[in-house]
């Protein structure tokens, strides 16, 4: 049974390079130092309460950096997970939602992005929530990218490295993963800069649109 | 004036290399790829609300893992911080707490750590806390980890690479800590491994004492 859609209040978990063509074109980087080797386990990290933002939100770009959206998929957990098997992973899931997961573009490799991933309201939340049997194919989920109109990002969750009773299995097997928390499942490869001014807009097919607008960033 | 402590039950966020003689054992490795220079600005972590765990609380060994303790000093955040300056920054903290923030060693600088930071009941907070006014120099406290009774490391805020004012004032320039917030000052060098069994305490002289009991992991 598919539990009931809690509001999407807890711990916002950001899966990187969950999609195929992204992490292949990093594969030459990690072959190299400190890594040695791709991850051997999803990547993760946290956007944090303060980056929370909404439908409609203006999204401030910092002064004298690039600002770069990033579409994904939310996924909602339902049920509280800790150490699923992939076989019942999906049980834990109630639904999904639309996110836009802004970032500043990482060139380093400084453990953890927080000042990259984490500033005031670089995380936007869909304002529907769709519940997880009203979506047939989670795994073959068109998203687009939008900035004032023109698509500028478009691939597929078919292109996910883990599928999510994977990403489920492995990061519940460290971590428990609590009702309301949001699994946001990665974004894909060929991120574009906005600026103050852009209409950015997330769409995925039968889930739902997305749309912020960025603004410049007031000093005092 | 102090702002009233409230309970900490905010975002906890860790500053990695805050230790002068942690960060000097790490000065070669950071000239290599992909750093090519020490950190510029805090490194940053998070312990989501998963690893939250208190005074006596068991903290369970992952079973093939190493796991570490991490004594810190815990600064209360009382008052809403958004680009403070560092003159000022001081006014945003109600009060201080023992922290450990246990972490299995890392020897990877994957971006981020949250596997080895993350784990359920990974960040003991101490039941104590103590108005900033009582302490008269935060930069001045001894921190001892003791395992079963017997001293394993022993260092003081005094060799903290960043002071609170400049923490502050370099964190909030981004990110907005809001009140229950928690910072964790950050572990110095010498970690130490712990076993199952073990009694593991943090004491800051001033601040309090914090005691936890390492147990075995018990799968199904």
């Amino acid at each position: 049974m598919t539990p009931a859609l809690p509001t999407p209040s807890g711990t916002l978990f950001g899966v990187a390079l969950n999609y195929r063509g992204l992490l292949d074109s990093r594969l030459a980087e990690f072959g190299d130092k400190p890594y040695l080797k791709p991850p051997q386990r999803p990547v993760l990290f946290i956007k944090t309460p303060n980056t929370r933002n909404g439908q409609e939100g203006s999204v401030v770009a910092p002064a004298g950096e690039r600002l770069q959206p990033g579409p994904a998929l939310g996924v909602v957990i339902g049920r509280r997970a800790s150490r699923v098997q992939p076989a019942d992973a999906l049980d834990h899931i109630a639904g999904y939602l639309v996110v836009n997961e802004f970032s500043l573009p990482e060139d380093s490799y400084y453990r953890p992005a927080v000042k990259a991933k984490c500033r005031d309201g670089f995380c936007a939340l869909g304002d529907q929530l769709v519940p997880r049997d009203a979506v047939a194919a989670v795994e073959d989920l068109t998203l687009r990218l939008l900035v004032n109109g023109e698509v500028r990002q478009e691939n597929t969750t078919a292109n996910w490295v883990r599928g999510l009773p994977q990403l489920l299995a492995e990061i519940t097997e460290f971590m428990t993963l609590d009702v309301g928390d949001v699994l946001i499942t990665g974004t894909p490869e060929g991120r574009v800069d906005v600026v103050p001014g852009d209409r950015v807009e997330v769409v995925i097919d039968g889930i739902g649109r997305l749309a912020n607008t960025v603004v410049a960033e007031v000093r005092p």
